[in-house]
Order: structure tokens, then C-alpha cells, then sequence
């Protein structure tokens, strides 16, 4: 990468009157140095089956290449135009819910033969007739894939060929996934009921595999078209996005990244996140975080909000904040979704840098102060190498299977105990990389691995974790983990399963907690926090070292928070749903234990730090006010520049931050490495 | 009108033994001079397809002529008989949800030929048969006609024709709705999906207007049957209902009032209210409003409540209070649903004027009173003639648009801030005239026009109003007013658009207030009314006076409330959505300004005072106590006759209230109109 | 019966590797002597369309029976096979929610001939195979069977012919059901509408009824085939289960059972309750008079909680408790659902008597005690005989017609009416029959009956009511009853209807309360307790004497609750929804006046004790302690043994009561009786 990319969605499209000439001269103000095209706009380019029409591509291309903007063209796949359907009703996915109806983008099945027919024709047509564009540096694939629930006849089908390879005879399947059970069997391959009414976890959680695979596919094989025409310097990304509650929140469960990102150069992403009072940051750094880790590479935010809703607008300083967060993640791209804002339809009120009036506005102008300092910045801050010590386990697996068997209330799922984690690392400023069950190979990267609720694991994965504390790692994990293998089902011996050999811990019952707290308060945290909520195990501690004993008439003999040491390492367990004050609390002391406890840890969220080492071997370090008020902190490291004002940092030095402000330091000395 | 009539729905074939003389005999004892018949017994009509029995009908008829009471006779459209559907299940309404099911009232395609060819039918036997009947003295045509979103493959066909008709090309059409948005464009007729799904607000909305257009022909095609049976001096109704929240609430969605009473002689209306504590009169006071600005005339309330439901049974004096509340808002007409409480089937508990044990009960009682003085009064109160110099303006355009584009949170919706602002005039004792856009004549008649978030609006209305205002009128805008056009494509300058011209603010973002209030608290009200809720523009005065700023550390530099002077008028904007204290003080300040602030603004809700001017040009005042304590007030107009205790009142006079209780005072001096 | 029954549904199909030794091993230690195999497992015995396969059948029956433990077979009809889906996907019962998806069990259409016919064959095979069997004591029908809500053509015709039958006439019908009211009338039996939509609650209730018999005729031919089969000593029973609010809570709205019960030799229950803090044995007591009143004897409980749920995993002292409390009230089997944990699917949180390890957890080991004290005190308490002098009469028409007659806010139904007046028998240990409506003969069997909300009943029902009062019995009412005939037709005289000889009272208006309570508080208790909340009746005393005044400004000068005197008994009527305080009172009150209030009374709960008469005529008392704390009481009956310490226990000696602990105490002296 040579630049820092700025960048915008641009929809020539949906102009309400001709702009091209003033989009890109409030473009070039404000330093975008890239768009992305093409990607929503199918029934544009195709208006009908066989006709095309990329006159908006050409024209932003050229008009692009001579104001010296690059151009990243998307394929047009995920919204299908009109005479598809019309001809073909069946490209729709037939979901649970019943047959597809006409309207929102996502609603195809990307299993449908007559819609891969019709994709493969506009991807040829369009990347053929862009690829050797001077503007254009690379392809999107699609937008923000998922499986959209299809589950018609032609997908159950081929899930039961799926199932016939993987489990061979009928009565494998029967066993492995207790289909006795309510007289669930499947006796013969044409048996094999459709699955949409299933009661039986294993097999929906693997019709829920098999629908992320069609996902892995669908992107692997637009990735193969694409690069037929791909040119040298050309790179092929994909937008992938989180699960959203309002905003992008944790692990998507309708795909695999890690999986899918394999075909890709680059992966990108976008990033939601909350704004105003709510803006933290941490859905910036956990998106960053997790994006970064599938390719372990630097990445692209290629959609994340300008002015978007009305409780987003951006408070003065903030866009600032947020572009450079991206950064300080490893962002080699920060792109707006979108340009201007839309004048019909259901995203109206998602503004873009532009309000409707299509003319400048205190967001758009702090967005000029962006593109500036980007510009000015770009070889300091460009390719960012990070090297973190501490890494958080995610899995599809474990998510899907903690949406078949709820916690009691429903209201604490897989992604909220992930957050509840990886949260309390970030306001620690403990830097962190995501580790995906089949990364078998990294695991040996970090001193200390974090498992949230890995309900679901093989033995082999879970007996890789038990070599990984014997031979020196620290793990801390959270109740429910090691409880099920890889198909759901609850392993038969004394829990919890294959980790209770580094844990040294057994349980075999499990309560919802009704007034019950931890004995003593052993984390000295406030009395709310000390409490236990949703789910207890009533652990034994047979080796263990017990952290926290419940508090309760008759449950007090049951331990809550355990750790123990196996081989050179340690295994910490939280047999409960911990406030985020205990969880902060026994991550600390986890991140001590593996000695990953530094100079950083002196500051605390709302003061944020991150790091890396630039292309020049320096050590970068953001320091980020995540708050209303200002704030100021005392610079350990060596000395160095600030950046955004070109001014010399001496070590122990006191910095002042505005609210809602930064500074960025490059450390005059290079780093080791 | 020669009197005022006192009616109910009478339904002789619900009746569980024969009870049609004793019915006659507690109906003449309670004063009821008109009866509703026929307009929900198809089944009992025509009990087999073809085959007629008007049993019922004609000794109700013959009954009621010999007893002297009138007799409205409706057409029995509105519920189809099994056969019918039986026979041809496509005469109910496919619908978003799916095919009709059986069972309810409402549930047919109003667009159906063959419901069309049977309503046909059955409308001229029974009108044929009756309208020479002397108890006649006019028909309402169906019942609460709406288009009980009828949206099958037929009304989708017919919205092409339409839409074929209004834009001429897809090209026209694809541009003013946007419909390259996530490739919706329509490129070529025939790939003109169903609407069902559309996340387009445009199609979705114009989709809405079609359907409200359907109903506006239905019922003038019943209406010109009806017509070439109906005598001299009969004539031609229909009840209107209105946007129901557990009881009539405002602007009803699915019918366009204004258009569809142009075919009547008479506005007719349904009003629901709560009772007992609950009990205000406002919803007698915009129901009557609404009806009567219809045809710009008086008007029947052909449906109102007796004892109706557990919560609305009313207290001893309430029937009486809301009977002349109906007159005081010039109603002709109160009629209750129904006489008698059903033994059988869904609305068993929305209870009539009888108990189920059809005696006396102490709501009988009160009707008894009622029907007394209203025949005692009926030349002074008849035919209220009422000259508002306040309207509100109102439209289904708006409503819709806001459906689909929904404040934060979608508590706060059109008829919200519709109520928000007519309750503030109600309570201030402001009378009130309703307005609807393309009455355009009218606007001139008003010194003061409140528009309530009219957020789609053609260029045509809003200069309409800003040349109102410059021609001296006075106006209150809320926000979102002129954000979109008629089409609901949002107007691509600067915001309020087209009204800036007159109001003199500009805004181009808007946000989601937190912890925001008005600075300063100009209006003098408590902490919790002075604080901004909900929605919020970011005003900035052009040439507009603020009345109100923002209080709140990033948005502090913008308006709230805005008044410009413009022309010879003023044009107040109100950027949020205001507490109904702050809505009243607003309110309060634009009508002084419009000099339509006089004596009867010193009562306030819940002392209620209603005029007019009657037949004998006399001006009528009603005094109503809307509380559970009894209250006093000075008379401050000249000296009268209270009417229902035939005692002279001073100009001055101190006069008590019960509670619940009215007075009635007739001016002595005839006015000078 | 010849001995105690302790047991566990055993299902050694879903068993994950070879257990059957090992588990006969704990049972043995466990003094499990029953188990119930078979009822879910179809597709196991029958894996394709006329395969058989009964290994699990026969290998479990021949180990159990080694090991002298007795075997149940249930019919596998609850859970229809896959194969069987695949061939007749009509099997599965169409719904008003569609038509059925293959998953869950208990979805199949109870009316189709091919499932009848699969179900008859499968039954054969399985029940001829097996009666000979030396293990195998008896037989259980299907699974807690419903209806499922089958609606299909299939079933509207059936119904068709039923309505035929029972009214003969449409006239007749449309007359009864009030089918006039909104042009639902049906003038000839082929125009007859699917009742799937239906807005008519007469029609909706008949077609539950409908329903009801479906499950009623299915029950009994499946008895009669099992009936073949069935050896002397052997018996055919059912578990019927309760309507389900997280847990067992009241009337089964879907079954009579009372009608189901008939084809059966025993009747059967599966009992739910909550545990932990919440445990108070209403639950168990509830469904065990409710159980024992079917047939009038003692029943088996064959599903009851193990550890089950999160939150109902036992206390320790709990899971006695709560055996001994079903012995209490005559049943002669606890058995649990079931014995070990499951590791697939979608009751995997189920948990059975072992956790998922299979190991011994402290709450098998607390069966082991229950085990050893069901065989040494079997001879002293199987067979309990109670006569209860008090009853309550529950109807399954009332329940439905309150479904579709919703009492305001909707959250007091009639299964909440039945329990807030049963709950306070209970806790004032007033031992409890319960009376249906067709079991006539049974009435004057009481002293007292308590009548909740009985909305729909038959004149004879009513005037049965009406002669048991003259002739010397007490009668509760609630508000409600009397209102409408069993057709739900609401009556056309002055209410309650014919009860209102009996009660004295009448009253044609009714409100929902807003700020009334009970004027003096006249049984003193306190404020909240003595507020009037979502319903109340303004009665006026015609004979009856005033128990309670409403206090509200407008209803002062009505009766709350009224008693009278009525030949020889008295008729209590409570005009509102009581708190339970004042509930209490007033049963208290009734218990007096019926001479039933005796020294078991001066316990309340959490004391609680049973009674009843062994096959030795000694009457054995339990005393349980439903709380946290120890408790103790002086016990005031003959001398006598506590059995489960052998210690002998004189009049008036104080006995203490572990927390959840129990005592059991069989007089010395010989019963009367």
C-alpha cells in the first residue's frame, strides 16, 4: 500500500441532479483520495436481462482517473433488479419465514443457479470493462454477504448430500446427534426432513455450518471471476460486517470470516458504532481488532458512518477521533458510507458527509481536517505493525450453539459475553488479536488467550488449548466452555470435558442464581458488581485454587472463580456471568500473570492508547480522550514527535488532550524489531 | 334539518326474543327520534345468493313510522354473507399478510368485481324497496369504508395502470422515486413488482394514495346508486371513522376525508372517546372539527358511545355532557352505537344504551333527559353556524410519510403532533377549523393556520402558504414541515425548503436530542416541560427572531423555536417537538398575534366554552365542566338565557358548574352576521 | 395396588454409549421399582414404513425385569417418524398458523386416517409383543395429548357434521351463536366457513369443545386396542398435563379431563412447579386433587422435575418434600421425567435424575433416602383415602369463554381466578376435591363449593347450583358467573342470571376499577390488599346481606361482595377481582359458615399438612415445611408414629420441622370409618 486511503461510497446513481463535477471538487477539498462504485446499482447497469448500460461507470471512472481519485469498483450482486424476479420468482430465497418478496437488497438465494447465471454475466461484463482503468486499484466482491436464511427446497437438498459426506451412514447421524429423541430419526437419506422446523440443536446448528459454507463459497467463487481480470497492483476485498444490535456489536453468525477472507487479498470491513455520549471506541478497536486477525494483515474500513442517524451526528472532533482510531488499529483505509445523503428510500435518514442539500456542513468540514492530515501523515502512518500478546478466541460454533440453548433470560448471548471480554481489555489498553478455532498455528503467538463461552469445540480444539497453558500460556475462561463438542452435543463425562485438566475443576449441576453474590467480596468492587447473576456452575475445585466462593444458603459450597496451574501455565475459570468489574478485575490479574501488565496499563479507558511500528521501524502510539471533558496524562515512552502538530515529546512528558481529542507519537527511536 | 335528531343503530335482527314494541315504547320514552338500520345484516337480506328477505327491514320500518320515529337505513356492504365467500373466497382482501380469512366485518377487496356485482345488487333491492317509505329520511352508504389494505394481484395490476397514467415513462418515474437505490429501477412496465415489499417510501406511499383513491370511488359509486332512489328531502351520509388508539384518536391513514365526502349531502361521523376519569372532550371537540370542515357545514355523529366498554361506562352527568358537546361543535345529529348490548359474538362488551338485560339501567335514565331537552331545544340549538379564524392543516400525505420515515423511537407520529397542537387550542377554548391540501379556497378565510410536521408537500402547497403569510396570515410550523415533496423525495437545497422563504431559519442536520433542554427556560414552564425530546433540527436563523436556543454543550449555537415576520404575516417554526406546556405558550403568543385572543381565552380546560350563531341568528354559548369538581366562571358576554334552566343570565354573572355539568346561554341580542 | 411406586421414564435409546447395566445398578440403589419406556421412541421401533425393531423394547424389559423392576409401555404415538412425514406430510396438523412443519413431537393431525391408521398398527405390534412380558404392570396411551390445534378441511368438515347433529338447523344455530351480528349468519350448511377466522366467540368455544372430543375419542381408541391386549393386573393409564405457565398451573384448556379420564383404569399427571425459593407444593397439591378427582382415587404422578431447569434444581430437603407432598395427595407413584440428562436437543436443559456425566450427583443421592422410605413405609401409605368436604368447581367451557371474553388488561384469566381461591385453601389447609360440570352426582358430596368465574354454563348447571344452596350447602361465587348459557350467549334477564335466586343480589352495569377500594376496609387488611383491580360488578342487593361497599365517588352505592341465605345454605358472591388477602377472607368466612374450619386451620402455610385414611383405617397426617427456616408446631391429634423416625408422638407435643423437612404421622386409634 502506498497511501493512506480516504475514501467515500459514490452513487452517481442517485443523484438528484448532475454533481459530478462538484462532488469531486468538494472531494478534493476535503482529501478523498478514493470511491467505491458500482456495488448497489445492478438494475442501473442492467437495466433489462442482457442490456447493459455502465455509462455512470464510465463516466466517474474517467471523471475519477482525471482528478486523481481512485476507484474501487464493487460487483453489483446483492440487490437483483426487478425483470429477474419477474422472470424468475425463484431467485429469491425461500427462508422459515416462507417465500422472498420483492424489495430490500439481501433477499436472493445465492444458491439459485439462475441468480449465480445472471451475477457471473454482470461481474464478466463490468470488471472485464473496467479492469484496465488507470483509476481503478481494486474490486469489491459483493456487499456485506450473508446466507439470508435461504432454505428452500434446492438448499435443503444439497445439505443432504452435505450431511451424507460428512457423516457417511444415517446411523452415524442418528447417534451423534441423538435423533431418538423424539423419534427424530432419519432412517434413510429420503427421509431427511427439511430442517426449518427442527427442535434438535445439532442439526439446525449444522444446517447453520452448512448455510456460512454456501457464504465461504459464494464469495470464493465471485473472487475467482474477478480475478481473471484482476491487474497487477489490483486488489480484491469484501465488506464484512458484525452482528448488528443497532450497531455492529460481535461475531457475525451468518458467516465465517475467517474462513471466507482466505480468498480475498484484503480484507475490509464496516464498522457502525454508537456516537455522541455513547462513542467509546470500542467498536472501532474490536472491528479493527477482528479484522485485522483474519488475514493478519493490515485492513480496509470501507463503510463506517459520517453524519448517519439523527443520534449519530458526530459532536465536534469526534470524526477526527474515529478516523485515527481506525488507524491506530491498523486501517489502511478509513471510507465513508456514503458521500451525500439519499433524497428517497429506506436509508434517507443514514446521512452521508453531504447533508440533502448537497452543500458543505460542520461534518463535511472537520471531514477536510481529516483528509488533510491524512495526506500530510500517510508514510508515518501507513501499514501499522502490531504484536499483540493476548488474544480472544471466537467461534461460529460456540455462538450458534448458545442461540439453540439460551442462558436463562435470553438476554446474554454468545457476542454480549465476547464483549463483556474483550471490552475490559480495551479499557485496560491491553492489545488484542482474534483467534479462530481452525487457526491452530497462531495459538503459540500469545502469552494469554481469552475464551468466552466455548460452548461448542472438538476434542482436538480443546486439547489444544490443555498443551497450550502445559507448555507455558494463561487462559481464562468463562463457564459453558468445553461443555458440548463440535455438533452440539453435551459431552458425557464429568464437566467441564477435555479443560478440566488444566482447570482441575468438576461440576455436574448448574443453577440460575437468585440473590447470590461472591463470599466475601473478594475483588473489593461495589456491591451491585459483586453480585452473580443469569447462570452459576457449582464448581469443585479438585486441583484448583479458588478466586471467589458463592454466597448463598445452600450453594456455598460451590466455588465461582478458579485458577490453576498446569504445566508451566495457568487456567483461569469464571463459573458465572461476572459484572464487568469482576471480569476487569480477574483479566488483570490474568494479564499479570502472563506478564503482558506494562506502562500502558497506567491509563485507563476513557484514555485510550494504541500502538504499532510504522514502515520506518518507529514505534507509533495514539493517544485517544474518549470523553466530554479534557484530560491529560504523563508519556511514558521514549521520546519523540506528535505528529498532527509537528511538535517534540520528551519522555514523562504531561500531554493534554481536548475532549473528544488525540495526539499521535512517533518514538524517534526505532523500535527493535 | 327541521330538528335535532337523537338516535341509535338499531338492529331488530340481533334482538334474542321479539322485543320491537317494547323497544319502540323505552325508545319514545328517551326522546329517540331517529333509528340506523340494515347496515351490517347482508346475510340476513340475502340470506342465499339471489334470494332477498327484507323481513326485518320492513316491520322496523313500518314500526318506527307509526311510532314517529325516523329511520336512517344503511347499505349492508360492509360484512359479507358466507355464500359470497364461499362461493368466490376472492372477494376477500389478499392482503400483505395473505389471503382474507372469513370471520370478520372489513375483510373484502373493495376493488373486487364480484363483491362489486352482489353490492350492487343488494343496494337497489333494498334501497328500491324502502325509499319511498315515509319513516325514511336517508341512507348512509356502508360502514366505515377503508381499503383494508387490499394489495392482490388486482390492485397491484390496477397500481400500474395508475401509475402508467401519473408518470408517463419508468424514466420519470425512476427519477422522482429514487429507484436506483439498491436496484429498484422499474425498466420497463411489465417488471413492475408488487408493492408488498417495497422498502421504497415513495412507491410504498403513492401505493397508499392509490388505495385511499379506492375507497374515495367506492363510495361515490355507491353513493350514485343510492342517488337514483333517493327522494327529495332525503339524503345521502357515511360514517367517517377516524385513526383509532383504543378510541378515536386523529387523522385516519386509509381514507382521504376531504375527497371522499364530496359525494355525500352530509359529513357523518364516528366518535370514540375515553370516559369516566379519562373524559376531557377533546375528542368530541376534533372529531367534530374535523367532520364539519368536510363539507365546511353541520354534520351527524352516527355513532358515539352509550355505555360501551368496562372503562367507559360513564359517570352520572357524562352522557349528558358529551350529547351537547356533540351540538356545541355543531353537530345535527347524536346517535348512539347502539341501543341495545349483543348477546353474541366480538363486541358483546362495547355495551349500548340497554344493558344486556334490555331494561332501565341509570344510562337509560340519563338518555332520558338528553332526548327531552334536545326536542325542547332542538330550534335553538339546530344548525350552529360557527366562523373559526384558526384552521389546522392536516394531510394524509404527511401522515403517511411519516409512517414511513418514523421519528426516533415511533412513539411520536403524525396524529401526535397533530393532537399536540388542536389539544392546546382546545384547552385554550380556540375554535378550530380543519384544513386539507387541496382546499385551497380556503386558506384565505383563516387568521391563523397551525401545521403540524407536514413533512411531503408539493412546491404548489408550500408556496400557497408562504404567499398566505406574506399576504398577512400567520402560521406555526413544527419540524420536518417542507422537508420532502409530494412524492416524499426530500427537497435537494437547503432545509425547511421551500418555507425558509417565509420563516426565515435554515437547518441541514438534525439529531436525536439527549439531555437537552431550551436555554434559559423562555417559556416560563417546569423543568421536566422545558427539556426537547425526541427530534431536534439544528436551526440557524437567517432572518428569523429565536424565541428559544438550544441548551446543551456541542448544539448550543442553534434555534429551537423561530419566529419571522414576512410580508404583512408571521411564520413561527417550532425545530423539536415541544411539551404540550411549551406547544401552548407558543400557540398562545401566535394567536394574540393573529388578534384572535379574546374573553373566552380566560377559561382554560377544563372549563369548555363552545359558540355559534343559531337559525334565529342568536349567538349560542355552552359552558362545559370537563372534572370531576364543580367549578365557576363570569359570564363576560351580553345578558342571555340559559337555556336548559330557562333562567336569565347577566352579562357578569357569576355561574356555577356541577361537575361534569353545562350551561347553555343564548345571547339575547341577535348577532350581526 | 400392591406396593409404592417410585420410577423413571427410561429411555435407552438416547443413551449415548452402552449404560442399561449400570443403570439398573443405580436405579436398584436408588429403590426405583417402576420405569416408563417407549412413549416418544416411534421412529426407533419403527424405523421404516412396516420395519419393525423392539431390541430396546425387549432388552430393557428383560433386564428390568431381572432386576424386579416393573415396566409401563407407552404408546410411541406422540412423535411421528420422519418416513411417515416424507410419504403423508398431511399427517401433520394444519393450524390457523399454517400448515405443520416437521420437528417438534405433538404436531400431528389426531383426526387423520393415516396416522390413525400407522398408530394402530404400531400399537398392535408394540403392546401384542409385550403383554405377556412378567416386567411389564400396565400401559400408557400417547403423551400428554391436545389437539394440537388441528383445523384443517378435514377437521371443519368433521365439524360441520357435529354442528349438524347438535343443532339440527341452521336457523336454530344462527339463532343460538347470534350469527346475524355482522352478516356471519350461515343459511345452509354448505356455506359453512372455516372457523379459522372466526370473530364469533360461540362458534370459536363450540369448535374447542369440538376439539376436546377429538381428544377425548382419540384417548379412549387408543385404550380400546390397548384393552386387547391388557392382562388381569395390568392397567391402562395416562399422564395428563396442565395448562403450562413455565410450569403446571391450572385448567388444561385443550382437554376435558374429566371426559378423557373415563376410558382410563388410572388416571395420570405430569406435575411442574417451580423450586428453589419459589417452592410451595401448590402445584403438587393442585394437580393431585385435580388428578384424583377424575376418577375419585388414587392416581400416579408419572412426570414430575428431577433437577430439571436451572432454576428448579433442588435445595437439599427439597426433592423429599416434594415425593412425600404427591403421597399427601393420594398418589401412589412419583415418578421423574426422567433419569438421566440428555445430550442432544431441545431438552438437553431438561435435567433428569443424573446429570449429563451419569455419574451420582447430590440430588440422585437425595432419591436414594425417598427410595429407601417408599419401600419401608409403602404398606402404611399407599391407598391414602381423603374425604374432602370441600370442592371446586372447574369447567372447561368457563376457561374458553373467558379466552375469547377477555377481562380488561387480560392478564386475570380463568386459570388465575381458579388458583388465587384454590391457593388460599391450600395455605389455610383446607383439604380440596374438585367437581366438573357433568359430574352431577357428586355435589352433594360437599359442604362447600367454590365457584370461580363460571362465565358459561347450562341453565340445569346453574339451577343444580341454585338447589344445592336451598338444600343446606355453601356456595363462592365470583363475578363473572352466571353471565352467559353454555353457548355463550349471554343471558337476557337481569344478572348473575339464575343464580341470582340463590345470591340475592343483581346488577345489569359493570367497570373497570380506577382508584376504588373497599369502603371501612371491612376485613382489614391491608391497603394495597384492599384495593379493587380489574373488574368489578355494580351489584345491588335484592336480598343478599353486604360483605363489602365499593369506596369511589360515582360507584359508593354498590355492593363489593354479598352473602345470602338460601334455604339452607348461603351463597357468597364476590362482584371483583379479590386480592388475596381478602380472598382468603372470605373462603375463611365460607369455611366457618360450612361448619369445615377445624384444628388443621390453626396451621397456616408454609405449614402445611395433608390427610387422609391407609388400607390399615389409621389416619396418617404429613406435616411439611415449605420454607428456608425450621418451623414447629404442636401437633393436636391422637397419639401416634412419626414413620419415617419410628418415634412415637404424643397429643400436644411441639414438633420441629427442618427447613423443607417433613413429617409423617399415623394415628394409633383406628379411623371411624
Amino acid at each position: 500500500m502506498q497511501q493512506l486511503y480516504y475514501g467515500v461510497a459514490y452513487y452517481d446513481e442517485y443523484m438528484p441532479y448532475e454533481r459530478l463535477q462538484e462532488d469531486i471538487r468538494m472531494m478534493k477539498a476535503a482529501g478523498i483520495n478514493v470511491v467505491r462504485i458500482a456495488e448497489s446499482t445492478w438494475s442501473t447497469h442492467e437495466p433489462q436481462n442482457g442490456i447493459f448500460d455502465f455509462t455512470s461507470v464510465d463516466r466517474v471512472l474517467d471523471a475519477m482517473h482525471e482528478a486523481g481519485i481512485h476507484v474501487i469498483v464493487g460487483t453489483p450482486t446483492y440487490a437483483v433488479p426487478t425483470w429477474m424476479v419477474k422472470e424468475h420468482p425463484d431467485v429469491l430465497a425461500e427462508t422459515p419465514n416462507g417465500p422472498g418478496r420483492y424489495g430490500a437488497r439481501q433477499i436472493m438465494d445465492i444458491a439459485n443457479p439462475t441468480y449465480l447465471f445472471y451475477s457471473e454475466r454482470i461481474i464478466r461484463k463490468l470488471i472485464g470493462r473496467v479492469c484496465k482503468h488507470p483509476a481503478v486499484i481494486g474490486y469489491q466482491v459483493d456487499n456485506e454477504t450473508k446466507h439470508y436464511g435461504t432454505s428452500g427446497p434446492n438448499v435443503q437438498h444439497r445439505f443432504i448430500k452435505y450431511m451424507k459426506e460428512k457423516f457417511g451412514t444415517v446411523e452415524r447421524l442418528n447417534k451423534e446427534f441423538g435423533l431418538d429423541y423424539w423419534s427424530n430419526r432419519i432412517n434413510g437419506w429420503e427421509d431427511f426432513p427439511s430442517v426449518a422446523g427442527t427442535i434438535n440443536g445439532s442439526l439446525g446448528a449444522e444446517f447453520s455450518r452448512f448455510q456460512r459454507q454456501l457464504v465461504t463459497e459464494f464469495l470464493a467463487w465471485q473472487v475467482s471471476i474477478v480475478n481473471e481480470y484482476k491487474q497487477p497492483d489490483q486488489f480484491v476485498t469484501h465488506n464484512f460486517d458484525f452482528d448488528w444490535r443497532g450497531h455492529s456489536f460481535g461475531v457475525q453468525k451468518d458467516v465465517d470470516h475467517y474462513e471466507a477472507a482466505k480468498a480475498l487479498d484484503i480484507a475490509g470491513v464496516d464498522i457502525y458504532h454508537p456516537s455522541q455520549d455513547e462513542l467509546t471506541g470500542k467498536e472501532i478497536s474490536f472491528g479493527g481488532d477482528s479484522t485485522r486477525s483474519l488475514k493478519g494483515n493490515n485492513y480496509f474500513v470501507i463503510e463506517t458512518q459520517a453524519q448517519a442517524f439523527p443520534n449519530w451526528t458526530p459532536y465536534p472532533g469526534q470524526l477526527r477521533l474515529q478516523a485515527f482510531s481506525h488507524l491506530a488499529s491498523g486501517a489502511n483505509m478509513v471510507a465513508y458510507w456514503h458521500w451525500h445523503s439519499i433524497h428517497n428510500s429506506i436509508e434517507t435518514y443514514w446521512k452521508g458527509l453531504l447533508s440533502h442539500d448537497l452543500k458543505s456542513n460542520p461534518t463535511y468540514e472537520e471531514a477536510v481536517t481529516i483528509g488533510r492530515d491524512f495526506k500530510q501523515l500517510s508514510a508515518n502512518l501507513i501499514n501499522l505493525k502490531k504484536e499483540n500478546r493476548t488474544a480472544i478466541l471466537v467461534s461460529n460454533e460456540a455462538l450458534t450453539s448458545i442461540e439453540w440453548f439460551k442462558l436463562p433470560g435470553g438476554e446474554v448471548r454468545y457476542n454480549e459475553m465476547v464483549r463483556l471480554l474483550y471490552d475490559r481489555l480495551y479499557e485496560m489498553n491491553i492489545g488484542c488479536d482474534f483467534l479462530y478455532p481452525s487457526a491452530y498455528d497462531r495459538f503459540e503467538n500469545y502469552d494469554l488467550i481469552v475464551v468466552p463461552a466455548l460452548y461448542a469445540a472438538s476434542d482436538e480444539l480443546l486439547e489444544k488449548l490443555n498443551r497450550y497453558v502445559e507448555s507455558g500460556g494463561h487462559v481464562v475462561y468463562t463457564f459453558k466452555s468445553g461443555f458440548a463438542n463440535e455438533h452440539i452435543k453435551v459431552r458425557t463425562g464429568i464437566q467441564p470435558g477435555i479443560i478440566e485438566k488444566a482447570c482441575g475443576i468438576q461440576y455436574s449441576q448448574f443453577v440460575e442464581p437468585n440473590k447470590v453474590s461472591l463470599k466475601g467480596n473478594p475483588f473489593g468492587v461495589d456491591e451491585e458488581s459483586n453480585q452473580v447473576k443469569v447462570w452459576m456452575e457449582l464448581l469443585t475445585p479438585t486441583k484448583a485454587e479458588v478466586l471467589a466462593w458463592y454466597d448463598h444458603p445452600h450453594w456455598g459450597t460451590y466455588a465461582a472463580i478458579t485458577e490453576n496451574k498446569y504445566g508451566r501455565g495457568t487456567a483461569t475459570y469464571i463459573g458465572y456471568v461476572p459484572s464487568s468489574e469482576v471480569a476487569g478485575k480477574v483479566l488483570e490479574r490474568a494479564c499479570k500473570a502472563a506478564g503482558i501488565y506494562g506502562p500502558d496499563q497506567a491509563l485507563r479507558f476513557p484514555l485510550i492508547v494504541k500502538s504499532g511500528v510504522n514502515e520506518a521501524g518507529r514505534t507509533i502510539r495514539y493517544y485517544f480522550n474518549y470523553s466530554n471533558q479534557p484530560e491529560s496524562f504523563s508519556y511514558p515512552h521514549g521520546n519523540g514527535i506528535e505528529l498532527l502538530s509537528a511538535r517534540n515529546i520528551a519522555s514523562g512528558e504531561q500531554i493534554a488532550l481536548d475532549r473528544w481529542g488525540l495526539v499521535i507519537i512517533e518514538e524517534s527511536e526505532a523500535s527493535m524489531k
